[in-house]
C-alpha cells in the first residue's frame, strides 16, 4: 500500500455511500492503520448527490481532506459526471455499469454492482456493500476479513449472512473484470 | 447562531455518536446550513472509545477539522476525562449524568442521557438520539423539525416513534435543566 490512499464515494441520496466509507475506515483501523471519513453538506447534497470520503494511512493523518483521490466510486450518473474530471490522471474510476462514462482520461472500471445487488443479492440496499468488496479488489485497502468484520459491525444482526454474501459477490464481479 | 458551530461527540463505541452526528449534519443541511461531519480512526479508538465532529456554518466550509469546539458531549468516562480539557474555556461541556466531573473550568451540564433513553424509552440504544434533543436545546443549532426529520430518515422505520420521543424527551430533560 502507498504511504496515504484517498478515497471518494459517490452516489444518490439512500445509496449508502456514508455507511460505506465508515466500513471502509473502520477495517482500515481493524488493520492497525490510521483513518479519516468524513462527509460535507451543502446545497449540492440538496439535489440528492452524496459524497463520502476515506483517507487510510499507515501513519496519523494530519488533514482530512481529500488533496488527490486515489479511487472515485460513483454509484449515479450525476456523481459521475460531476467528479469524474476532478481527479488527477492516476485515479481508478470505478462506476456502476448502468452508467454513460463520460470523456476521462483515468482509467475507468464498470462494474455491475447495482445489478448484482438487485439480481443476485435481491436488496438494491446492499449495493454499498458490494461496491466495497470490489473496490477493495481492485485497490487493496484493507484485509477481507478485516472489511468483513467491519461490515457485520455496522448491518442490521438479521441482514449479516444477505451482506456477508454481497461483499463476496462485489469480489468476485471485480475479479472477474481484472482476469478478462 | 455564530458563523460556526463547532462540535464534539465521544462516547464508547456502540453508544452511537457518529449517527449522532450524521444525524445532526443532515438537519443543519435540512436548514440551508453548510455542515461537515467527520471521524478518526486511530489506536485510540481500538480501546473502545469513539468520537466523531461536526461543523455547521452559514457558509461552505473550508477546513473540515475542529478547531476550538463550542460543545462537547461526552457519554462515556474515558472521553470525558479526555476530551475536556482539551478545549476553549467557553466550551460548553454536556456530560451524561452517570460520569464524574473532573476537574475544569467549563461550563459543564450534567444530563440523565442514558437513563433517560434506558427507563423512560426502555433501548439504552436510544441514547444517542435523546443526547441530540439535550444537545440542540442548551446549544440551539438547528430547528427542531429538521432535526426529527433527519433522525427519521437514519433510524430504521419501525423505530420511527421510539426515536421521535427519545429526542423530545432529550429536549425535555434539558429544558427542566434550564429552567432550575
Amino acid at each position: 500500500m502507498k504511504e496515504k490512499m484517498e478515497l471518494r464515494l459517490a452516489g444518490s441520496g439512500g445509496q449508502g455511500v456514508i455507511l460505506g466509507a465508515i466500513i471502509l475506515a473502520e477495517a482500515a483501523l481493524e488493520n492497525d492503520n490510521y483513518a479519516v471519513q468524513s462527509q460535507s453538506y451543502g446545497p449540492e447534497a440538496r439535489g440528492g448527490m452524496c459524497k463520502a470520503e476515506v483517507i487510510i494511512g499507515k501513519d496519523e493523518i494530519d488533514f482530512p481532506k481529500i488533496e488527490n483521490p486515489d479511487v472515485l466510486l460513483a454509484l449515479s450518473q450525476s456523481s459521475l459526471d460531476k467528479y469524474c474530471n476532478d481527479t488527477n490522471e492516476n485515479c481508478m474510476i470505478i462506476a456502476d455499469s448502468s452508467l454513460e462514462i463520460p470523456n476521462t482520461k483515468n482509467k475507468v472500471m464498470s462494474v455491475p454492482i447495482i445489478e448484482t445487488a438487485r439480481n443476485v443479492i435481491h436488496n438494491q440496499q446492499t449495493a454499498n456493500i458490494v461496491a466495497l468488496g470490489a473496490i477493495n479488489t481492485l485497490v487493496p485497502m484493507v484485509g477481507y476479513e478485516a472489511l468483513e468484520k467491519a461490515v457485520l459491525k455496522y448491518v442490521p444482526s438479521h441482514a449479516a449472512e444477505q451482506n456477508k454474501k454481497a461483499l463476496q459477490e462485489g469480489q468476485r464481479i471485480a475479479q472477474s473484470l481484472i482476469l478478462q
